[in-house]
């Protein structure tokens, strides 16, 4: 269709997660118009991610190269006795952006899904075991999608700790701002069984 | 909040059009997670593209660098009597994969704008005057946005080609697919007005 080396870019950009073939090209097309400074900044940032990203020694969450433990882990002022266990360093991010967590985390890299062959081998889950053992922790929160396969994985996992520490699970029910009537059935069912105490 | 080379990226990322904060973030972290060759395919076409693209010297299309000529241009095939006046590369493009048109292009460079200080001077307007003067063209056929700046643009042009051309324009009226008790006003006025014989 257009010249090639527009081509090759619109159907790297279609690569990504979301992006369709027209978005992409909405993509290429800008990237041509705008100053050469600014498409040099996205094809460096591209590169130095990859390049000087790496993963925490301990928790598996992102780090910088060279860095053996991430800002979490590094942080003195983090309680290191309370471990939130989360599928994807995604997670651990939407996390640190609430400022809710004063805990450490723990990347599993992932849910158990026999279907597309992930066992519990694939998951950092020894990892964590050993780091409950090790560091006296004191509670695990499981912070798991609420999805079948992660309550699977957190199912197992709650096994694996069983007698080590407290383990305990993010609560579930209505989200903020959501209709009643618009909640799917499971959702209701959670929120009922999860009543608390009016106060 | 991530690490530094992380943040890069998602900011680089989020300056795309239509692209947020969240968005970048995912993109980012897939980019993270993909294989290496990966990043660097999109990393060197982000590169490839800026450096290998130039403008057609006879319609501003785009084309490969040490092009003179775009694809259309040089097609021996196309008619150049016909010369359809888009106002950005990517209409073209969108035309080109319609496979409906059998002219040339000319690339304007944008639409009539007072309000943001575009005026004919900035568009390549003389470029077509002189194009249609030259070249013996029988038809311009305007491809215009239909927004208030592709009107005034269409009205500006067809005034300087007077005498000189026919100069025809897009049929205006319902899309395809579309509901008439969803469409607005102007769109009911353009396709009432608009009315051809059944046949």
């Amino acid at each position: 269709m257009g010249p090639q080396p527009l081509e090759d870019l619109v159907t790297a950009f279609a690569r990504l997660p979301g992006i369709g073939r027209k978005t992409a090209q909405r993509l290429a097309l800008y990237v041509l118009k705008s100053p050469p400074q600014e498409a040099e900044v996205l094809a460096e940032a591209i590169r130095g991610a990859r390049d000087n990203i790496g993963q925490c020694s301990r928790c598996f969450h992102l780090t910088e190269r060279g860095h053996e433990l991430c800002h979490v882990c590094s942080d003195t002022n983090r309680d290191s006795s309370v471990i939130c266990v989360v599928e994807e360093a995604s997670d651990a991010l939407a996390l640190e952006r609430s400022d809710l967590m004063r805990g450490t985390y723990h990347v599993l890299g992932g849910a158990l899904s026999p279907l597309d062959g992930i066992s519990p081998a694939d998951l950092r889950i020894d990892e964590l075991v050993e780091r409950v053992r090790r560091d006296g922790v004191r509670e695990v929160i499981l912070a798991h999608n609420a999805s079948a396969e992660g309550e699977a994985t957190a199912e197992y996992i709650h096994q694996r700790l069983a007698g080590l520490t407290n383990v305990t699970r993010l609560a579930r029910g209505l989200p903020a701002g959501s209709d009643l009537d618009l909640a799917d059935r499971t959702t209701l069912t959670h929120a009922l069984q999860g009543r608390t105490t009016f106060r």
